[in-house]
């Protein structure tokens, strides 16, 4: 299996939603989401684990608009936001109590018929803010984090409140299930200057990204929408998935196939 | 549960597509065809039914647009033919080797682009034709038939070609699997003219319809997208969906809850 750069990961989604992979941003996210909200469902039970917090990531940084064919692609943090607001939803739906936190809300349409698609499932949207209060309030109620703060488009410097938000959920000794890669790694280099969250799973959308060759814990590959004409341009040697399920769990990292610095 | 007539599933979808629901198309014809496609691989596995021919409806007839909260709102007969297309490219995606027969494509822009990622996945499409030839011939190397003809709008008379196609599909003796409702089959009043296919299984969408309480065989729900409140302004009293699946069974009909005519 291959392990993606953050330029190939770029070039994949660029990809899927071009008109040679033809599909909407709107499909892939509902598949992405759902994705995520299976994992968690699968490693936490909701008998034990039903308060989820989903931490949503900055909505207007970093975004990165090309148009693509009378397409709009539409990627970065801004996707990571979106595939938790999907996951929010399901996990409503499959019986959990999510409450979402999102302290910078992106001002486009699809977040905020995310939005409301989640208000409509009783879900709270913990409002903008960049005070930590109601973070700090909220997990003290969760049993569980799901992070979709940071995705494989996230460059250094951590802007405000991120920068607080990361300590914060990293010393509360609340479980973290994070997307793609955990929030505050380089995507390539993995947890290098230790800012970055201690995820107990990680959810990797499309195929793992580099910086996820560091990560020990419970692995999961989601995100099986990817053609096989495009899987195979790339390389990307993806793993079976079972039967007709949305992840795949991934063997557990070893010390011999981890970085060497 | 409730059975809703074909004017109350038609409201429902529009509340879910308008500016209270906030849904995509996209988003929730992806969900549909997730279900559709999970519901033939549980009961029809691939080692011994891989070959599945997929049967898409009519993409110019019947077609309703209206104009909600700024959001073309797509039904009839060409939501069930997309909600085919995404079926066959999740079973490609499951390992299943589907075939697609639309005879009657539509030219919106998301027929091609379902089309395009069914492609993608390597699954043939058979050319548009009113000549049932290369149906017979599919339907002779089929091991399921997943029927995605007409859904909750279908009103007869059955035109051509699938006045032609529904008498082959049911003289195949190939299992087959209908999606929301036995295509030829009143929305309402069940098989009551004779003329619609005898499904072995049914994946009714959102609620089952009021011609389904006629369907005697294997019955799934599928669509769990609908909110919590959607779901009590119209009083689904839906059932409840195992864990994290997309898809539940619903117990057989027996004779008592049958229509009376």
């Amino acid at each position: 299996m291959r392990y993606l750069t953050a330029r190939i990961a770029q070039q994949i989604d660029e990809e899927l939603m071009s008109a040679v992979g033809a599909f909407s941003l709107d499909q892939l996210m509902e598949l992405a989401g759902l994705a995520c909200a299976q994992a968690l469902a699968t490693v936490y039970r909701k008998d034990t684990h039903s308060r989820v917090l989903v931490c949503c990531g900055p909505g207007n940084q970093g975004l990165f608009f090309a148009l693509l064919s009378e397409r709009v692609l539409l990627t970065g943090p801004d996707v990571q936001g979106g595939d938790g607001l999907v996951a929010a939803r399901h996990l409503g739906m499959f019986g959990y109590r999510p409450i979402v936190y999102m302290p910078k809300p992106g001002s486009k349409d699809i977040y905020k018929h995310l939005q409301t698609q989640c208000e409509n499932m009783g879900i709270t949207i913990i409002p903008p803010s960049n005070d930590l209060g109601p973070l700090v309030e909220a997990l003290s109620n969760s049993d569980v984090v799901l992070d979709a703060i940071f995705g494989f488009s996230f460059l250094p410097p951590i802007r405000a409140p991120f920068d607080g938000v990361l300590p914060i959920l990293n010393d509360a000794g609340v479980p973290i299930v994070s997307v793609d890669i955990p929030s505050g790694w380089n995507v390539e280099k993995g947890n290098d200057l230790g800012v970055g969250l201690k995820s107990d799973v990680l959810v990797s959308l499309t195929a793992p990204k580099e910086g996820a060759k560091d990560f020990i814990g419970t692995h999961f590959l989601g995100g099986r929408f990817v053609p096989k004409s495009i899987a195979e341009k790339f390389q990307l040697d993806l793993p079976a998935y079972p039967d007709f399920q949305q992840i795949v769990e991934l063997e557990s990292q070893s010390k011999s196939n981890r970085h060497q610095y």
